[in-house]
């Protein structure tokens, strides 16, 4: 019997960046945020590529190089096909540049594509109408950033998008007050006081899925996701909320961006708490306290919200307005 | 229609050192390894901890803490643990303090638990019989690492290892000769040339399972599979092979791994090349060449060999010799 | 014959963190920058001291321990008096805990003092009036940062002030075109192309030095030069110049920010070069090009700029202009 | 008036690798380690190079390219002359590569160059003849490593070294027991117990000069210092001392160094505390206890030790003997 096992192969770190790739424009606008496009007169991604297929065995097994395509050549293509590219977001390049090599190697069964956005943010210039953005310079961003995966596998002449995701990675918020942590299990282990009143620092990766993997390349701007306006909502959100847990806070970051964005199926969140630890707490004539870094341990959390949680939280919430 | 999805979270980052463990003694020896035991003396582990279970839906759905173990909490049942462990492996250790964790909150459905070691070794002192190791003075070592990794499962009464994978993380080597990358496609994106000589520099990760997960443990030392001596495999089967490909380098490393330890079931490999380019090919009067740092993409790959392979290899090369 | 020598010791990575410390306000403003002021609702600063004194010689010599201030004692120190610190900057806060260092323990001759800002910027909430920022939430940044030090002698029964510098560390800028690189020394050692328009990819460390120390605490915020004003007069001059090389811009950006800040007598660079290499150079239908990261090694150059070079410069100025 | 100022430029990060380098021979054994040489199979050096003169200054005042040496050009220079070396060290390898590099461009005033190593360490093989070191495989290590430095400076048609040190970086040591730290001053800051047993964890960076500067090359191994004896001195010195603090440690050390090696004059330490906090204090039946990662904040020491501090140490020791 034939088992069934991994193997594959590809190339990490293949940085591309475009200048004057086609601005996306024409996003729908939402409350919780300003953005409504990219100039995208830079734009940077770190691609990871990782190929598979049958024919593929015999060059782990009898070190066969014959159908080996070289990961350097991987690199070239991906590289090129940048340069073909007319589309104007990450999602639409790694759907475009592996449907084309597919099409190019016919004896690779599946293609898998992670593209890590390298952000750039505009930056003000000085001119004779005064101060502008310059569209010439930007600032290389270490925050926050897009990310965008694909798997496509070959299914007879036709290929299939068998797994698309969109996310935003790494932001860092801190609220500084509003934030309790109460309520929790205390036995003989338990060494954390409860606090009704701390300074939440948090770590977030969101994802997201559409119904439709073919919104999510942007070619219909109208319906495409912006990590931008999922960054504002979870700030917005978060602004609210008096947040007893991460756990309560990411659910409704959740919901709400299912609410602004019918077109998703799910959202899902990695989430990390990195609290600080007290140092002085009562400063004379002031709100303020003092805060240390915490030791290295930190919480996380995962979990994943759907449409059926938005209806579930409309009918809890429809109840409770009515038994008022 | 209850949907599945994934719900969990956990603390990461917990670092625990333990001076004075029990030393692993009684590991069967191997042809290609000196290797024969851990002292112990000094033991770091840094854990991920990972909970899932039905009844802490609300938390996340409704903010609601009453079932919340606080990751605090978590750090310090881990801590406390290495404190009581008895064994002398981390293996073992993430065996014991996951079922524990088990038995002590039984509205938790099921633990995850990595461990990374924090490698210390052993280094010289001068006395008054000459140089010997030091049995007090440890090096911290940051080069390659073991990791160990189990999830349990509660079911009734009992608790269930539904996977369990020990590995060795981070090896590099070079070899400096006697390589090649030949017989590749070469079309219009291919513009690496054929190198029959090349310097190979490799990122090794591997992981290996246990037909039966209770001799992971080190109980019996002498089906423990120890991360010193599959390291000393890898680097003797790259020094004997004129290697072709990183593929079947990797390929013939499992093999030889599974050949000394039948008590597993599977080796699996992430490798990466990192080989440098050359820069001056021909010294005079010297077989040296200079060499230097590749641009950022690197080749990588993924393969898991098993028993089936090693069968498959072994009738190959009885069939090659018969028909000699 | 008494040898001069280098003793002291210290703490590194003090994180203290501050919420509602004393707003900057009443900045003045540069045609450049937008910046009038920081909120302070949430001040994070990366402290690094060291002492030094000829009593602490026989801690290194005898081991005696006796004058020995704990070095989890100066952390203390330091984070409790961010907590009595009623000014608004890191360079107000260095000055005011070294000075009650010296103070306190009369037998340390000198204390340095280096302050990296943990910045957090300002995050949007939605709100019934619109888009609004926030005033509890903030992003925790990991762009560019400032920075500050400071030198105290013990002079008698005063203090003297030695060194004291500010400065903007790890700004990332691109400007997409009109840099060139030509004209410089081509013989056997140099593959480099000339380039005549080129993106170029800056990493930039700026740091400028009062006339009068005082005037860097921000008591007086009038005279008070912020590295958001630095680095938006960066981007300016980047924004205008064609771009000769990266040597001349520094020199010109120093020469607007003297222009700009009277109240300083030298501004200094520590720059870096991390321009990506041509992929693709011809896109039909477009001016964009493809590139890709650089191989590892970056040029750098330092420089300082001092008012001798702003005369020297108007001077050429002016002559040139007259000449016409 | 004319100022001083820095104005220099350079490269960073030249990695240069080479196989077959001229193995270091003979060099003197000391009884704490068993280090005689370097087989040099592969040797790597990460270089940085900074030039400087006053002929440059209208490269940055005036944009002036003509007298730019381009860093890319640097580098090939620094990785071509690595080919055409025929000595075994860095130290060796920068006088070098500096020198000729001055005689190149005779409008460099000075040259400043650093090398860290890229360390390889040997791993075995098996063979016929059992367990054997490979000289085809290496192991790249991230641990210690050596680093070299040197400034030269054109003086009419000579060369003067003006500055050379070597040293050793990124040692990890723990010493399990046998150390404390008490008798520190106790006032109103300290929350530090004192501690009469701690496991003491430091990171030790270790430098030294040589009286003569050409002993450093290599050329003469009798009289070169390696950094792997200077770090299994570190080693053997620590074991022996019940160690008071970790200045008195690195004293004891540099004192030993300079007993080992008379032709070097001066040993410097930049060392850091990362010890471990206290988790598990008592385990029934066990020496062991269990620590976890401090917080981030380390306290660190700066000296140096000379000829005169062995002198002044040798009559102390005398002294007391004889008192006795």
């Amino acid at each position: 019997m034939k088992q069934e096992r991994v193997f594959s192969y590809g190339k990490g770190d293949v940085f591309a960046y475009r200048t004057f790739l086609t601005p996306l424009t024409g996003v729908r606008q939402i409350p919780e945020s300003a953005f409504c496009g990219r100039s995208n007169v830079v734009f940077g991604v770190n691609v990871k590529v990782e190929i598979a297929g049958n024919q593929l065995l015999t060059s782990f097994t009898e070190g066969d190089n014959s159908l080996v395509v070289a990961t350097d050549s991987m690199k070239n293509f991906i590289q090129r096909h940048l340069g073909s590219y007319e589309g104007s977001t990450i999602e639409g390049f790694l759907h475009y540049v592996g449907e084309e090599f597919l099409k190019k190697y016919d004896h690779i069964d599946s293609i898998k594509l992670i593209g890590d956005e390298v952000p750039f943010e505009s930056i003000n210039r000085v001119s004779s109408s005064g101060l502008t953005e310059s569209d010439l310079v930007f600032k290389n961003s270490r925050n926050e950033k897009a990310q965008a995966s694909v798997e496509i596998v070959r299914n007879g002449t036709d290929f299939e998008i068998v797994n698309q995701s969109s996310g935003l990675l790494d932001l860092q918020l801190i609220k500084v007050r509003g934030n309790s942590f109460v309520g929790f299990i205390r036995d003989e282990y338990t060494t954390l006081p409860e606090d009704s009143n701390r300074p939440l620092f948090i770590y977030l990766n969101i994802g997201w899925k559409y119904e439709n993997v073919e919104d999510s390349t942007g070619l219909d701007p109208v319906v495409y996701v912006s990590a931008e306006q999922v960054r504002d909502i979870a700030s917005s959100v978060f602004h609210d909320l008096e947040t007893p847990s991460i756990q309560y806070l990411i659910y409704l970051i959740g919901c709400r961006v299912l609410e602004r964005f019918p077109q998703l199926q799910e959202v899902n969140f990695q989430s990390q708490n990195h609290t600080w630890d007290s140092v002085v707490e009562d400063i004379p004539n002031s709100s303020g306290k003092v805060y240390t870094e915490p030791r290295p341990p930190f919480g996380f959390q995962r979990f994943s919200v759907t449409k059926e949680d938005l209806k579930n939280k409309q009918e809890v919430t429809t109840t409770n307005n009515l038994s008022k």
